[in-house]
């Protein structure tokens, strides 16, 4: 089944004890679409200046993904982001942030899209999620993300987005602004009271939290002894794991523990390399011997 | 088979945020001693100051745990610890320490104790570690915990005793001291180097991670929506290990995570009241259904 994502396209500027780079492709939707492209087509819907190399587009030559909702905006630039990771690879800091064209109106979806039943809502402001989901008549599935920033001073708009969505994804510093809890499971809980059916909570190098009405367990992160460039990981993450799901029929307990490995074994790829380059060197049989790899460790 | 502890006896105090408790049973044999007897006969090796309250002994009462080794010493006052969990319930802040008896000669071995052969020497002096290990003939499986004071004091010490011991139990933060390795898998790897056959990296709240020379995995800790006091949590989690290593006549990944499964479910009982009233009101049952939760949780 395809998937629809809509998020950011962004040239990124990253630091990492690794080293640096400078105006690499980047963007919460770009990194999203790459990890989903793995395990069903992705409908990509975003906006990106007339300054954004052709990158954007060719990089997922070959790929399925349909860059129709790929927006090259006239007169408008392209959102950037410089961020470090040099003092700590669990978390960046934000050298530099340009909205840009992230802060006009947002991109139009196709017609053709309009019949998806997958539907991942990254991380954007919640008035806007909500009018695309407005626009989705079709909807099976609508996982969103969120960030510190609409928490704050969009409560309101989230809280009613919050009420559309079946699932919401986002990682722990922002489960516990989201419900001023400090212990995550109590968080993850007090979510649930705020509309999702499941949530998702990231915890970086410590992996993740999964609660809904019935089930609440935790899956740690793929092992991994070098890390280079952790820009993406929760996007390409939550790719794997829509991704996989968008396959199902369903989406008990169960369906849902698969998709979350599988969202973290292609984090685990992500981080091996700067920018897109991890994902690139990677293949879909690679993955599955990770995946296969990761299910063992966790059975005993 | 029955299993030697030795280690600290303790009085202390606790604060965090579910409120104080002033000189209450503590210490690291204490906590192991108790979570180990749920799975095996234990035979406990320390020392108290005449000062100890009753309590030492009679919270043992109708537990398989020998207490002919724990020795009350004239003249001596018992190690005290005044921590507090109100900022961080995941790190202790030490508000005050008295090392008193500690700071003395080591207890003796009882002569029935000197055919064990399943040894975990928790946290002391490394040269006292090797005195008593020196007296252990009929040794099997050695595991040693230790902490930052040494690690920086007393390496040469430590150093000669990694080469004595087949497993090192240890925190996040001691393993990257130890190493100088930011990376934990980096960190497991190097300690691997100094000798232990496998090594066990205790994160709190976020779990676990093993390695030996043929695996690296982690484990979540068992989630918890309630945390009362985190003392004595890493100490029962080696506990609920050494316990079921102890009747396993082998030592494959396989068991040896099936006793990381039965040391974190045995922490998660811990966490759950002040001092070792969490694991005083658990049964075995209620032990090994949890466990069967954890291993479903992990299982997809």
């Amino acid at each position: 089944m395809p998937l629809l994502v809509t998020g950011s396209i962004g040239i990124d500027t990253v630091e990492t004890p690794a080293g640096k780079r400078a105006d690499v492709v980047g963007g919460s939707a770009i990194y999203f679409s790459y990890a989903a492209s793995f395990f069903t087509p992705v409908r990509l819907v975003g906006v990106m200046g007339e300054d954004a190399p052709s990158a954007f587009v060719d990089i997922f030559q070959g790929r399925p993904v349909d860059t129709t909702g790929l927006e090259r905006r006239k007169g408008s630039k392209t959102f950037r982001w410089h961020g470090s990771y040099v003092e700590n690879l669990n978390e960046a800091v934000t050298v530099e942030v340009d909205l840009n064209v992230l802060a006009e109106r947002a991109p139009k979806i196709p017609e053709a899209f309009l019949d998806s039943r997958y539907i991942f809502l990254a991380n954007t402001h919640p008035s806007l999620q909500q009018e695309m989901l407005g626009n989705l008549k079709h909807r099976k599935l609508v996982v969103a993300d969120t960030m510190n920033l609409w928490i704050t001073t969009q409560r309101e708009e989230l809280l009613k987005l919050l009420k559309q969505i079946d699932g919401l994804v986002l990682n722990d510093g922002e489960a516990r602004l989201l419900t001023d809890q400090k212990n995550l499971v109590a968080a993850a809980r007090d979510v649930l009271k705020l509309g999702p059916k499941f949530v998702v909570i990231k915890k970086g190098e410590h992996g993740c939290l999964m609660a809904s009405d019935r089930d609440t367990f935790t899956l740690p992160a793929f092992p991994a002894d070098k890390v280079v460039d952790p820009t993406g990981a929760g996007d390409t993450f939550a790719g794997g794991m829509m991704g996989y799901l968008a396959t199902q029929g369903s989406f008990t307990a169960s369906t849902i523990k698969r998709a979350l490995a599988f969202g973290t074994v292609v984090a685990s790829f992500t981080i091996s390399d700067f920018s897109l380059a991890g994902l690139q060197n990677t293949s879909r049989d690679q993955i599955d011997t990770r995946w296969d790899q990761f299910k063992q460790a966790m059975s005993f």
